[in-house]
């Protein structure tokens, strides 16, 4: 078996004779510099943008795909007919759970503007708690709009915390959807994007949301259309919103949601740690060894993403 | 029974003849502008500073004083002989503790530094992981110094997160609280203010501390020697710092912590949610009424603060 990996350091380490290694494959290594043009039978897709991506995908004698991304709709419409592909999704669950986490407490503690006035020097504590603006998670109803295993750790991180946490999936019935939405303080968007889900929150979803509900987007940033997003939260029906995903990608230096003071935007690193490439060279190991023993490893997709 | 209050509207209601009224208590309300000078036999303390506070503490006929914060370092020196003394805890207790966390978190996903790119429209994406400096509390090792009810609730959210929490009490021998605090990703100060514990972090301690690791403060700004902990964040024997108290407070416009990147500075607002008057006006009631019964409310302080 013949297999590319992005040439980096934690991969290279796959072509070791130590316990880091697989033995009896045979590796060969990619960058946005060089693809190798001479075949293999699978890809390992790791920061492979654009041109690049486009090459390795048209790899001869391609059988799989492995992306170590979660989502799959960067890779899925030039996948040659016939070559399996796989995600890897346990690589990220965790991380972006806690950093939708984060970013829904920061917001609820006041921390991006306690941010701009430390920038300031300006100590901004507030004569009377009443107008602080300051809350806690207790007692607030968190609803999970894509309710897959990222969102079972969620509710695992923020239950302790006092959210009371309910869950929508694609089979959740639309009025039992919108009677949920209606109801929540926060709606955390973990969908992926696929022809259903995009531009799903638009100005007729965030009309049904509670005026002064949040908003939270780690999936992707077509789910929201931007323009209503800026409506609502002018119109103050939103109280604010934390995303990690925007659309486009990267949002532009002169786009409008940038100096929102409601809104906190983090650059698509929601399942980024710095052990990130170690744990995906791991996962890595682990797909190639069970296949190496001939059984079907995790994360095969048969379709397109359900949630 | 007669007893001043502070003279904001949550505290009126207790002088009503509806549920939120408490019988048979006469009730008089103080301001800045306006201290009652015919004596009363308590008086609750809450946003009352400087004079004010001191010609509450004179009352002629003060029997007891119960202060809404948690801390008594403000009030204990300046307490007549003989008058009881009781603090609230309780109210605050949660609220700090989810505070903390929000700190810890929001340091560990890079939240502060990414507010800085986004006032600037600027996305800040890593090229490679490795290069993030973005963390989750996986194996993170917390260690609460001064670990009483806060620190119990904060274990419990941080446990989930895959935080592994020790706590030091003031009964922890000295040289299990070193080897402790030599393991720590992370140091969460939650003491009190008292001869004891002032300048208990100086240069020795952060000195024991592993390089890198980082330093929480939500206790009171004087347990750290301001000086040594800004000479261990330019030597990066520090990783970082996440501060709701400073020393002094406020803190002055050009000190230089402001300015460093790796400092989050919250103006002493842990502990506040926009309901935390309305809360403290419930503690209030419930305390009246166990003392109305003859019984003894909670939160009697009998010596000094230990934890």
């Amino acid at each position: 078996m013949r297999v590319l990996l992005p040439d980096l350091p934690e991969f290279h380490a796959l072509s070791g004779h130590d316990e880091h290694g697989v033995p009896g494959v045979e590796f060969d290594f990619y960058s946005p510099e060089h693809v190798p043009a001479d075949g293999a039978e699978g890809v390992v897709l790791w920061l492979a943008r654009g041109e690049t991506r486009e090459k390795l995908l048209k790899t001869p004698g391609l059988k799989w795909v492995l992306t170590l991304t979660a989502g799959i709709d960067h890779v899925q419409p030039h996948l040659p007919e016939g070559v399996a592909l796989y995600n890897a999704n346990r690589l990220h669950d965790r991380a972006v759970a806690v950093h939708v986490a984060a970013l829904m407490l920061s917001a609820l503690r006041g921390l991006p503007q306690f941010r701009d006035a430390q920038t300031e020097g300006r100590w901004a504590s507030a004569t009377n708690p009443r107008d602080s603006g300051l809350h806690t998670l207790d007692g607030q109803k968190v609803v999970i709009w894509g309710y897959g295993q990222i969102g079972r750790i969620l509710e695992g991180l923020l239950t302790p915390f006092g959210a009371e946490v309910d869950g929508i999936r694609s089979a959740t019935p639309e009025l039992q959807r919108d009677g949920l939405l209606s109801r929540a303080d926060w709606v955390v968007l973990l969908l992926p994007s696929t022809p259903d889900t995009r531009g799903i929150v638009n100005a007729e979803t965030l009309g049904r949301l509670k005026r002064g509900a949040w908003l939270a987007n780690a999936g992707r940033g077509n789910l929201i259309v931007m323009d209503d997003l800026l409506a609502a939260l002018d119109s103050g029906g939103l109280g604010g919103a934390v995303l990690d995903v925007t659309d486009p990608e990267p949002l532009p230096e002169d786009h409008p949601l940038w100096a929102r003071k409601n809104v906190t935007i983090t650059p698509h690193i929601a399942s980024t740690t710095t052990d990130l490439v170690a744990r995906g060279a791991s996962l890595t190991r682990d797909f190639l060894l069970t296949m190496q023993q001939g059984q079907e490893p995790e994360g095969r997709v048969t379709q397109g993403q359900k949630y």
